[in-house]
């Protein structure tokens, strides 16, 4: 075992666009676990936009401080269990934190049952794989025939959304930005249509992609996206509030969108936000969902592996503005 | 039977503020029934802030138009009725618009079946009463415990929501203009605070009146008041969207609220239209219901009974300046 644990500290907390001198590469002395703790080593670290929010100020975690180690989760192997049902060798998604090693107690630890590739954990089978489906289905509810939209599709999360609504019988309508991503979300995974945000106006091509009006939103940004499909939502359309990284990576907003509560009262539109966690007593049959159309073809897993603990925070940067197809992970080791 | 029907006509479209230029009184010829109409004697008009709505532009009906009678709903009597199930002497409710005199076919009526005193069908029993209860039940799902704020809760809507959520248990906080409807609602409604939004700021108020969080916001104003209302939102709470009356009189809003998404997702609220007419199937339950609690003495029926069609426009006005406590009418006879 290493003497050391390398790991990213976040040197200070960003008042507008996250950069590299935001964090630092340190060295803290190795954790040792006490009773009901796990010592773990971290094997590959997710990178999510939640990375960034957590910045800006309590959500449903605290906000973060300068000078800790950055704060995320991963896919870690139990090295040393004292704790109750776990075993050395055993496979956990836990917020190590941005490091080769974290001591955690055993209770903030989730067991995982071992799949291959071990980085499926991450995605299909891990949170963004949940939320797609948790969102979708539970929140968005989209019946067959019906129109879902999802913004960030070519996102971690947005490219199970659209698969999981194809799967129901849905027209699905993807946001992404650049030629490339909108591309691929047709060729590769079957989306109707795809609307480059960084080339048209996202109202007008709504109007084309959508003809008979957005049944179901599947909202991963927030902002004027959320604004131009608002206005094209068919009556008692409903939108799945999942996140809004348009709005992490920068200065708050200084208004919401037009048409809030106007256009929710005269169509019937719900809004709804959630997170994976409210979903903890649905996860087996979404894993087993999730496992049989994956070995069935039906659904692809788009990842996007980066090697190094030290190339972590290029990694978060670049998700923000977007450089990721699919769910994009660090291998520490 | 008069030879003229007296009518209010609107003389031109509201470009903001709306005033009594907007009006004329002008007189039709007397409509006559052809088969499958009714010829109404319109006897009590309901205000509503819908009214001013319907002027910019489509809703839940299609926009109105200078030159026509202006558009309403209202108590009527049924004069001639050429369509089954129909009898001269019949209650009806339907948009017969501002006039004394209306043929409108039967399948644009509603029957109502008689109470006394007649007004009570505008309001407890009419549009106000059921929009408050469906939207605060149905919508909002309030617990016994829970604390629910209402804006407009001295309006027609809101004086009975606040209420029906006293009925069930609830902590009731009304947000009002001014100190006499503020001590109103508390003295005569039984609510538990109210915050005048002339006086104070309401976020801050809110933290004294509701200090364990909103669990159900009934809106009735958008804007500002919604925007507070959001930041003091508990975990899971629930937003029932009646109306935007602060959004009604003047020129289309330039933002919504801040806090969408981001707040809908980190506190995950649902935020959910809804119109009257979507509950029909439960209306004889509603009405039954709402009935026990007026004749209980639970519930009481604030109401503010103009005369003269002619005062009409000036009704409505005042309704949109907030002059009114509970449910505004125009007796025309």
């Amino acid at each position: 075992m290493a003497a050391v644990n390398r790991q990213i500290q976040l040197a200070e907390l960003p008042k507008d666009k996250l950069g590299l001198e935001h964090f630092r590469l340190g060295e803290g002395a190795m954790p040792h676990a006490k009773d009901g703790e796990l010592l773990l080593r971290v094997r590959y670290i997710s990178l999510d936009a939640a990375n960034r929010a957590w910045m800006q100020g309590a959500t449903y975690r605290s906000a973060l401080e300068a000078g800790q180690v950055m704060a995320g989760g991963a896919l870690a192997e139990v090295v040393e269990a004292k704790a109750p049902g776990f075993a050395s060798g055993d496979l956990v998604f836990a917020d190590t934190g941005w490091q080769e090693y974290a001591v955690l107690p055993a209770k903030r630890v989730q067991k995982l049952e071992k799949r291959e590739p071990l980085t499926h954990l991450l995605s299909v089978y891990g949170v963004a794989g949940l939320t797609a489906y948790f969102g979708l289905l539970n929140v968005g509810q989209p019946k067959a025939g019906e129109t879902v939209v999802v913004s960030a599709a070519a996102g971690s999360v947005g490219s199970f959304v659209g698969q999981i609504a194809k799967i129901k019988g849905c027209r699905v309508v993807g946001i992404a930005g650049g030629a490339k991503k909108c591309a691929w979300l047709k060729s590769e995974l079957g989306f109707d249509e795809a609307i480059d945000y960084k080339a048209v106006a996202v109202g007008g091509a709504l109007k084309d992609a959508a003809p008979k009006g957005i049944d179901v939103y599947f909202d991963n940004v927030g902002g004027d996206i959320l604004e131009a499909c608002l206005f094209r939502m068919s009556n008692h359309g409903r939108i799945a509030c999942c996140g809004a990284v348009s709005q992490y990576d920068g200065v708050a907003p200084r208004h919401g969108p037009r048409g809030i509560p106007g256009l929710i009262v005269t169509k019937r539109l719900t809004m709804k936000g959630f997170v994976v966690m409210d979903f903890d007593d649905e996860r087996a049959k979404a894993l087993s969902d999730l496992e049989g159309w994956v070995k069935a073809g039906k659904l692809k897993v788009p990842e996007d592996v980066m090697n190094g603990l030290e190339n972590t925070p290029k990694a978060l940067i670049g998700l923000l503005a977007g450089d990721n197809i699919g769910k994009r992970m660090v291998k520490v080791v």
